[in-house]
């Protein structure tokens, strides 16, 4: 039993990732571990990382927590041609400062955030468009999908792993995390497949609240995802970006105890104060934000390590990764 | 412009499901709309539920919250053969009420919440186990496999769509998502298929923290994931049980904001009064619980409905489901 001396905190530390080699302590050399994925990303190229325009940015501040402090919810609005009808709306809806005021109105676990009017009386403004259902799947007809060099990577991880399009695969494009029906290249010089493709319901993905079919929402009631892939939701409502940063505020907020998650009282709701179009922010107040290019051989490199861990903390690598567990690297820039 | 009436609060109903067609309102009858999983369920003969014994049910009581509520969280344990190594132990800490006194001490956002001694000073009763590596991933050997009278149905839901085993598959086994290598039945004589298994990470499920290899953890020191499913971490870490109610005090509870979600001050930790297995606990304050049988007609027609959503809010089924989108309903016994 000597050997039965507690677990250390390390070990909680270690349930993600170390980068000490046991063999560190012996005296061999010690080979090199195999990079953690955020490792890999850390190493990127300056060129590897693509800057995210402030006028896609959409920024919501709640109203300050129980201590004062303040809670800014930033969110990537999805770029043409993806569900531009509603990203339109969205815009339109920003511009009128339609949501100041209302509230965050429904928190279900394991599922989704929903926010919006909850008094339902509040007039929307001029100029929304009724998007059709069409836009869900295939708002983009016949779009080429940028073939990674190595094309055994990140499409394949996805393609081969993806529960919800059978045959059909998953990969990320420009950014984001996409399913659909892919046109594999017929030889080695047609390098632009063509694809059907329509955005997945990952964690942190944003999507707009609707009533039954044909209604499509106007994008007014805007939901994020706090939970496992909900990818049933997959072309039955539309995507129209996704939190890239402060999620922990919508993700953290007690859990409403009527159905579906919705709030009991109306003192339990969290206020929004405010939601603007970076752009219409002070110029020193506009975030800045880059992502990773999911076309780099560093984007390649990293997906394949979430699918094969081999850093130290691993025994045995997964062999695939689902596309929602590899999440597109964003960072901030200061 | 007249239907651009804005979308009423009904719309963040209907994201889950609705079960008032909208035919209802024509003068034609209405067509009978496909049940949604959750009423598939409701409508599941007695037969198909089985008690979970209060021998099995971890019971950890949480310091009240900031409003004085109660926060209870109860965890299903592993049964035999999986894992039993670590749940031995962690039935002897909860004998000795190792944990009361002890605390969560790391939130982190779409990943795990963590709780154990944070002082990394409290001694570990007697008679603790160290539990091989070679538990994670195949506790059981050659395991028999219950295949559902019509294969087509749960197993292949997971086994066509499971990103992580590759051509092999996952399901569930008496309750318990699993994955595994299969061995099908040769002939339909043969209806006992033999596997090697192992569970996975899905949401709400518990596992033990360690350090690096070749240790595997006490189970002193435990999680459960608050995210989207880290499958990665199968066959790397112990898997020990599941949050069966009260997992909203874990995942709602705020995010730790130093590295990997670990609370910068002991002040952010939650305290841990008490965690008892509920057969220690007075009888009239002993839980009840079921779980459907995931060898059940009505497991398969829910898991089947899971995968392939026709309840009226849908326009278009997956055609598919991960595992841990197909969770095994558990109900309270009054």
């Amino acid at each position: 039993m000597r050997r039965m001396n507690r677990t250390p905190l390390l070990a909680a530390l270690s349930l993600l990732s170390l980068t000490t080699p046991l063999s560190a302590q012996t005296a061999t050399p010690a080979p090199t571990p195999a990079p953690a994925p955020g490792e890999i990303v850390a190493a990127a190229p300056a060129t590897d990382w693509i800057a995210i325009a402030p006028a896609d940015l959409l920024v919501m501040d709640l109203a300050p927590d129980a201590r004062g402090r303040a809670r800014r919810v930033i969110i990537q609005l999805m770029p043409a041609p993806f569900s531009q009808g509603w990203v339109g709306n969205i815009r339109t809806l920003a511009a009128a400062h339609w949501w100041d005021g209302t509230s965050v109105n429904r928190v279900q676990d394991n599922y989704v955030v929903q926010w919006g009017d909850a008094t339902e009386a509040k007039a929307l403004p001029e100029g929304l468009r009724v998007v059709p259902e069409s836009e869900y799947a295939n708002a983009a007809r016949l779009i080429s999908v940028r073939w990674p060099r190595d094309s055994s990577l990140y499409w394949e991880v996805g393609a081969s792993s993806d529960a919800y399009t059978g045959w059909n695969g998953s990969g990320f494009i420009n950014g984001w995390p996409m399913a659909g029906q892919i046109v594999a290249p017929s030889s080695r010089r047609m390098q632009q497949p063509t694809a059907l493709q329509w955005p997945v319901h990952c964690y942190g993905m944003v999507g707009v609240g609707r009533n039954l079919s044909p209604d499509t929402g106007t994008g007014a009631e805007l939901y994020t995802v706090i939970g496992h892939a909900p990818r049933h939701l997959d072309r039955n409502i539309a995507l129209v970006g996704r939190v890239i940063e402060g999620i922990e505020h919508l993700s953290s907020l007690p859990r409403g105890t009527e159905a579906l998650g919705f709030y009991a009282t109306a003192e339990e709701r969290t206020s929004i104060t405010s939601v603007r179009i970076a752009t219409d922010l002070p110029t020193a107040d506009q975030p800045r934000f880059q992502y990773l290019s999911t076309e780099s051989e560093t984007f390649a490199r990293y997906a394949e390590a979430r699918a094969n861990r081999r850093d130290p903390f691993f025994n045995v690598p997964a062999g695939g990764a689902d596309i929602c567990n590899i999440p597109v690297p964003v960072r901030r820039v200061t």
